[in-house]
């Protein structure tokens, strides 16, 4: 049983072993987390090749047959007994009779022996009784027959059967993730199908009796979910599979119930304006009790921190974040998606990360690493200019603005103008817009941008409000 | 009616109006292309939200809600109306009766007259007649009565209706890509389905008798086809959605026929393998007789271009690739992706590259750009090396270890050790191996490797096989 006399002073005082008096550090909880949590041999699961891009190999594969299956022609020519060239030269031509034709891809059943030849096509069967091909250009056809002008050793210009891959060769190893040159590969051995890992399926729910899902009909004191399908996209970006779950209510028991349900089919559960006040304490409640370990962490030290939540139970990761739209998508940046790109094996761990340099001089909060959104934009030499965004703001249009935050140590206390700053993005792809009009909104600007736009279909214009720091910045 | 008395040298006799003795370079066979090529507006289509990400508006986004929707509390607190709190201090607070408290979500019509007040949480709606939010810091709740120490002003501690989106005001542009963060804007609007541009529809084809899709069984004489599959993953990766259409038999009227029939459906054809010799004189002649301007390239001045073919007809573009797999990736990304990703609105036009040296000193073809294969190894200090891949080479080995390719100008005649080049990687996604053993191959290291990945998931080994040119890379 735990009892949480305030969302950052939880103290199960049962068994007295889980103390929350005191928030971590991002590193102490991801490494909490890891120390605790027990990953299960990924899932696998079957797909067709044509499917298999980005997808990451659970098994070995080989190669079933030989490439090629057969004895063929390497160059266009003539196929024949190479002892019948021994010692031609341009005076003293071997001189053969010349049965027919072989085209690429034809299977009937020719031969030949020794003074007889067939003429052959780059990538045909060698016919039987034949080990050598001419080239084209050291013959001369004279009707039914045909000069050679050069002697050919046995295999020469042929391309001898599992040359290229032999029948039970290694062709891809387990891990290694699928492009197109991989699926190339499993086409050359005759290969539809692998075996993948299967993505790790994130549950996610949003939380609070205000919040409607977008698409139904928003009652008086409703306001629509913004996070369920923000941290769905920023899930399915790292790797995951979301599974969008709905919005929990205020209710202490529909909230267990439905969390104890999804633990059964999902890999990995994520809630999210959830763990801050009031229905904070039934999510952290419920993950507590559904099962040992439970909460993990509960809190962290850097600005926007506080709300996050990291627990396990039923051996499934279980993660809170916070309400407002930018700070969930930064501690989700931070704290959840390497644990995802982790449990979907895809090889690539680093976030997408830009540096920017700060247009003014201003001042973070004192002693705590924070976590500040920024706008980038595009000067016309290339670099990146980065302008913090009001930081822990519930604003929409706020958070339309940002396209990725910077993390600013503890120790820091101000950046200074023109101070480089490394920006994690929050999308993997960023367009930045060709011009910014920094000032209050004007619906004449809306105008005058679409206007510019219709000149150039490439124009993208974004307005910001900072208030006084006023200005234009142009990348073209 | 036109007559190709060889792949290079087709002239129609008819109108003389096109001679294509003469291979085009990549720049001009790409002007060329776009001069003739009238590209229609794109299609459009309508997609849910949240599968939506990475796609590309195709209208401006208008809000049809305000955001919120009702005057609400910023902070937690008491809603009161800001004239009974003027004056008040300290000393002499302000006395009010507390009516009820108001959650967020909560519809219900609470409304307060002068001297009284609602306790309230962030969120909640104003209750009718308050017009200010007193912070719960600054008040004294005594049973049904609530004493205020500071005045607040009208509309204090307050989100106005729209203040964060109004009605009709511009929330995205057309031609933004989106990324979870436009996906949590259009939530915030209550926006469930958008307005996307359909990926332009790719049909590929591959051309030969020897072919047979993997998947099928292989009679004598038969290959699996390669290319289908590895052209196809690419055409997605640079935003096209791309559709098998199997195997073009070496008959003109079928191929014809089927050509004809996939200009109805298709944005963009490609075939490949099928442009260099007896079967591509079909796919030439189809392509000019289906409509004009018919064939606009055959060949192109670079290793391995000769046998590409660009045309238009029926309006859509037409491509073919060489029938090598690595020539015909390597041809599709220089020619046909940078037209794909153009068509798909994706507003990123340039291919994924690294810099990386070279081994050695080798020699590349006199007086021709080449496009050459390369491998790349990483070294322990995170840079790369690209061993140069045997060039114009049918084997699904060499294309396997092939991760992108060099385009070597025409005035170079060689490359030096240590010369530094930038490699075009034939996939968005990379895993360089972590060891690479050089030289021929050996089925002992197959066994190594796979002991070294057993400690060590994430390691991936490779052999490359060059010859005399041996040696070990490691990169931990």
């Amino acid at each position: 049983m735990s009892n949480s006399s305030g969302p950052w002073s939880a103290i199960k005082l049962a068994s007295e072993r889980k103390v929350f008096r005191e928030l971590q550090s991002l590193e102490m909880a991801t490494s909490t987390f890891w120390a605790t949590y027990e990953a299960k041999a990924p899932a696998i699961e079957k797909v067709d090749v044509e499917y298999a891009l980005g997808r990451v190999l659970a098994e070995d594969v080989f190669s079933g047959i030989d490439v090629p299956g057969f004895d063929r022609a390497a160059m266009d020519g003539f196929a024949v007994t190479a002892e019948d060239t021994f010692g031609a030269d341009e005076r003293y031509p071997a001189k053969l009779k010349v049965l027919g034709e072989v085209e690429a891809g034809d299977a009937a059943a020719y031969s030949a022996s020794s003074g007889e030849a067939l003429e052959i096509a780059t990538g045909a069967p060698m016919p039987k009784g034949t080990d050598a091909v001419v080239m084209v250009e050291y013959t001369k056809r004279n009707g039914a027959e045909v000069l050679v002008y050069r002697p050919v050793s046995p295999g020469e210009n042929v391309t001898g059967a599992g040359s290229d891959i032999m029948t039970g060769e290694l062709l891809l190893r387990k891990s290694q993730r699928i492009t197109p040159r991989e699926i190339g590969l499993l086409a050359a051995a005759g290969i539809a199908r692998v075996s993948v890992f299967r993505k790790p399926r994130v549950a996610i729910f949003s939380s609070g009796n205000e919040l409607i899902k977008p698409g139904n009909s928003l009652g008086f004191a409703k306001i629509y979910d913004v996070n369920g399908a923000a941290v769905a996209a920023s899930v399915a970006e790292c790797g995951g599979e979301p599974h969008f779950l709905g919005i929990l209510p205020d209710d202490y028991s529909t909230v267990r119930n439905r969390l104890e349900s999804t633990l059964g089919d999902a890999d990995v559960v994520i809630a999210s304006g959830s763990t801050s006040s009031g229905p904070g304490d039934f999510f952290y409640r419920a993950v507590d009790e559904l099962g040992e370990p439970g909460v993990l962490v509960h809190g962290l030290t850097l600005k926007p921190g506080k709300p996050a939540l990291v627990g396990v139970a039923g051996g499934k990761p279980i993660f809170g974040l916070p309400g407002y739209p930018t700070s969930a998508l930064m501690i989700f940046h931070v704290l959840v998606a390497p644990i995802i790109r982790q449990l979907a094996n895809t090889l690539e761990t680093s976030p997408v990360k830009v540096s920017a340099t700060s247009p003014m001089k201003f001042f973070k909060v004192r002693g705590r690493r924070e976590l500040l959104p920024v706008q980038l934009i595009t000067l016309p030499d290339g670099e990146f200019i980065a302008y913090p965004m009001q930081s822990g703001s519930g604003a929409v249009s706020s958070f339309s603005m940002s396209d990725g935050f910077a993390d600013l140590p503890e120790t820091q206390e101000y950046v200074d103008e023109g101070e480089r700053m490394e920006i994690q993005l929050f999308g993997r792809e960023l367009t930045p817009p060709s011009l910014v009009a920094i000032g209050s909104h004007c619906v004449g600007l809306d105008i005058a941008f679409t206007m510019l736009r219709e000149g150039d279909p490439d124009f993208l214009g974004r307005t910001i409000n900072v208030g006084s720091v006023g200005g234009f910045h142009a990348r073209r």
